[in-house]
C-alpha cells in the first residue's frame, strides 16, 4: 500500500548522486551518524549472515594518515613534487574517509564469493543512502590506490581487502542530477 | 541537515526486512512500481556506469515457465514427486518473480569484477528498498537453482549470469524485524 511516508521516501531515495570530494565540506557525518549509517549498511540483503564487510573511519589525524599513505603511493609511482602534493591534498578533501574492508570467504559452502560481493555493495548502497537521508552527500573513491599493498596494509587483516572508501560531507553547493540510464534496456518480461 | 522528510525516510530504511515468498500475496508490484525499482536500482553507484545486470519480470505465465524450470531441475536431482511438486510451488508462491541478471565484464581496464558485483548488489538492495517503500515486501532468492545450466540458460544470454529472483508482493502479515547485528562489531576508528 502507497504511504504518504513511502513516497516521501521513495522521492529521496531516487535523488541520491554521488558527490566528489572536492565539492564536500564541514560540517561531516559524526561518530552517531555513522552508527546509523552502519545500522543501514546491515539491512542489505546477506545470506547466512556473513556480514562480509567492515568500516574504518579516518577524520582529523586519520585524514592525516591517509594523507601520508596517498603520498607514499605517489612517490612510489615517480610522480613529481606538484602532483605528490596534490594526491596529498586529495585524502583530506572530505570530512570523513569511511574505508571499506571486504572479507570474503571463497570456501563458504553456503554462499558463493559473488554473492558477498553483493552483499559488500549492498551495504555500501544502503550506507549512502543513508548517509543522504541524513543530509550528507558522499561517493564512493576506489582506483589503484585501494589496491596499492602499502595502503591496503595499512587497513586490512588477513583475509580482507580494501574496496574503497567513502568520502562524506555536506555538499558546498546544489547536487547536479545525473543523466538517468533508461530502465527500459534492463527491463523485459520472462 | 537534518529533515523531517530524511528521518522519515531513515525509519523506512532502517526497518526493511526481507519476506519469503510463502508469507507474500496479492497485490504484487505493477509494471509501474517495477520500473521505478529499475530506477532505484539504477541510483547505485556505479563506477564507469557499466550497468552490470538486467531484470526479467515473471508473473502469470512467466511465473508457469519458472514453475516448469524449478519441477524439470527437481526431476534431474531425482526427488520423490512430493518434492517435485513442492519445488514447482515454489516458484508461484509471491505474486511475481524478478530474476536478476549480471553482466560481469572480468577483462574491464577500469572497473576490476569485484566492484562490478558491488554494484549489482547495491542494485538489488536498492531494489528492495524502493519495494519496500512502496508498500511491498521482497527477498532475494538464489542458491543452487540460479547456478542450474537448464534454469540459467533460459535467462541468461552470452557472458550473463543468474543470480537469483527478487520475490515480491504484499505481506500477509506484520512483517518481523530480525535481530540486529550490533554496528560495534564492524565500526573502527582508522
Amino acid at each position: 500500500m502507497r504511504t504518504a511516508a513511502g513516497e516521501t521516501a521513495l522521492g529521496l531515495l531516487l535523488t541520491r548522486y554521488s558527490v566528489s570530494a572536492k565539492h564536500l565540506t564541514e560540517p561531516g557525518p559524526s561518530d552517531d551518524d555513522i552508527w546509523t549509517m552502519a545500522l543501514a549498511a546491515l539491512r542489505a540483503p546477506d545470506r547466512s549472515k556473513l556480514v562480509p564487510f567492515r568500516f574504518a573511519v579516518a577524520r582529523g589525524e586519520g585524514l592525516q594518515r591517509l594523507a601520508a599513505l596517498f603520498e607514499g603511493y605517489a612517490r612510489r609511482k615517480g610522480k613529481p613534487a606538484e602532483e605528490v602534493q596534490r594526491d596529498r591534498e586529495r585524502a583530506t578533501q572530505a570530512p570523513v574517509a569511511i574505508a571499506v574492508i571486504a572479507r570474503i570467504d571463497p570456501a563458504n559452502p553456503e554462499v558463493p564469493a559473488h554473492e558477498q560481493w553483493a552483499c559488500v555493495g549492498g551495504a555500501i548502497s544502503n550506507a549512502l543512502t543513508a548517509l543522504h537521508f541524513m543530509g550528507y552527500a558522499a561517493k564512493v573513491v576506489s582506483g589503484a590506490r585501494a589496491a596499492d599493498p602499502a595502503i591496503e596494509g595499512a587497513y586490512c587483516g588477513e583475509n580482507e581487502q580494501l574496496v574503497g572508501w567513502i568520502v562524506a560531507g555536506t555538499p558546498k553547493g546544489p547536487v547536479k542530477p545525473r543523466g538517468e540510464f533508461d530502465p527500459a534496456a534492463i527491463l523485459k518480461q520472462f
